[in-house]
């Protein structure tokens, strides 16, 4: 780590982040009243195993199941007054993006075209739709859903909307730790699960402005462990093959994501799919809370030995999401 | 109904409440920053399948997973002023009022005897014992639980302290209406549901004196439909061979919460299983919480035409308990 933390250094010295204060307090502006303030938990069962106090954000209780509602809303929010001319948004995702954009759509009076392979569940397909999505089928791969993608944005003269790399997105992100250092202001860390990095980014904008002492963890599959190998190499390196059961931490950081992550993140935690499934488990049995697997990413990484050699006393765990089939949960 | 209202009305000018408004006060003075003040959540997707604004008191975040915490802790909060030479505590439960009493007892420094069936599965028994709880095991009929309970008070001394017919326990459960009427205080009607009466007691008193309008309905498994029964008479009628999903609302009603519940219950709301079961579905899908079969019955009652009839515009639906197993849930 120590060559890593070095490197970090070297950057900050040299750029700025893309994202800012103004664009957490606008965004914060833009969701007052549309989002949930997603209320704190917490679990004393977890604060014994885990040996801290631990400040569960609980996303899976925000609009469409996930923290993904505010950074669509935001960005949509903003694409309303800054071309005003569009009427329909595109973009391609299987996961939380989907149901946040269209909801998001719904509410601002745009119409929302999600692309997602032909291979999609009848339970996440029928999710957008209720929300008044319109989905484009393509065949399953990511060259087939990126074209397709593009061929909608042509036809309808639509705006492309991406899942993380994106100042707005990652701004409405950022919202979930501003909140939560608002809820519980002395933490000494926050740990939000790592994808695209569109949470783990604004987490880490949101702490340098609110909270100097806050640091920020990253927890992720080591099955899908770019970010980890990222930070240690100092490079973005892109995620190929994944095989993990948090299938919303499967993507590659992008550009803007991975300039504020290797500036910012203390540390990357990974852990297996039986840390995951137990984390989720225990979050279903003790806090009565439903989770998707990648939502207990965070969890399971506190219960980790590598978390607990840190020390730290009060930190915020953001579970991110609970949206997944009640028919095949993973410890059955 | 109107025989039995009229009852209701004649047995109100003879006697008085067992349960005043100075017992609920004492109970939440006894309770504040030991019972969690549970969050009030709202589901639009509830709202449009019961046609009204359903209120949703989250008791299956209440410490143990349940309301039965606060009717523990407040009677034997009080027990250690009335009778601070007991040291032991008794009681016959495989529900949630064996982990109530098992933790309240740790909390306040008494031990804790629960007689529990020789069948009783793992997980319950290992949830009494995780709070420090002594079991005691005996056959698994009414009569060996009584006559086992009553061998531990002659052994132990110790105090017997039924699950819901007890001044006590009706006055802690009733802070959980009063909580929610603090919460939002216009509500039309708070439903909860039904099994001792200890939570539908409590409530009534709690609305009669915090809020004159909001009217207290009761909701009860078909299978086990004693107090619709009882209150439809205008008298105690006992459950006998009750058949539901809804383990918690088994029992029959006491001499005290009848007295309660003939007086002040508008309404007894019954659902068959498959409703409770779908009433749990989407509680675990849309508002991503955790719920046991008994906890859903109040908002499976919120979807039946009868309830619906009633025109309701604001409705507190009190979600009772989060504990099950969660290898057997019932819609795999």
């Amino acid at each position: 780590m120590l060559s890593a933390s070095h490197q970090q250094q070297q950057v900050s010295t040299l750029e700025e982040d893309p994202v800012g204060l103004e664009d957490i307090l606008k965004a914060q502006s833009r969701l007052q009243g549309v989002a949930h303030k997603t209320p704190v938990f917490t679990c004393s069962y977890l604060d014994k195993l885990s040996g801290c106090h631990l400040y569960f954000k609980c996303e899976n209780l925000q609009r469409v199941g996930a923290f993904k509602f505010r950074g669509a809303y935001n960005a949509l929010s903003f694409l309303r007054v800054s071309k005003p001319h569009i009427t329909d948004v595109v973009t391609h995702s299987s996961g939380n993006h989907a149901q946040a954009l269209a909801l998001a759509s719904k509410l601002l009076g745009l119409r929302a075209h999600i692309v997602m392979p032909n291979n999609v569940s009848a339970v996440k397909r029928s999710a957008v739709e209720s929300y008044g999505g319109i989905v484009v089928l393509c065949e399953p791969n990511l060259p087939a859903r990126e074209s397709t993608a593009e061929k909608v944005v042509q036809e309808t003269g639509g705006e492309y909307i991406p899942p993380y790399n994106h100042v707005d997105i990652i701004a409405g992100q950022a919202t979930v730790a501003a909140e939560l250092l608002e809820q519980v202001p002395d933490l000494d860390a926050i740990i939000a699960p790592i994808g695209g990095g569109g949470l783990v980014s604004g987490t880490c904008i949101a702490a340098k402005h609110f909270s100097s002492r806050c640091k920020v963890l990253a927890a992720e599959p080591a099955g899908a462990d770019d970010a980890k190998r990222s930070l240690e190499s100092g490079v973005l390196i892109p995620q190929t093959n994944p095989k993990t059961i948090a299938d919303g931490l499967l993507t590659s950081l992008g550009d803007l994501t991975w300039a504020i992550v290797r500036r910012h993140v203390k540390q990357v935690i990974t852990v297996r799919d039986e840390e995951i499934i137990d984390a989720m488990k225990i979050i279903f049995e003790r806090m009565k809370l439903v989770v998707e697997p990648s939502g207990a990413v965070s969890t399971a990484a506190c219960l980790t030995n590598e978390f607990q050699k840190l020390g730290f006393h009060k930190v915020g765990v953001i579970i991110s999401g609970g949206n997944l089939d009640l028919n095949k949960l993973p410890w059955l």
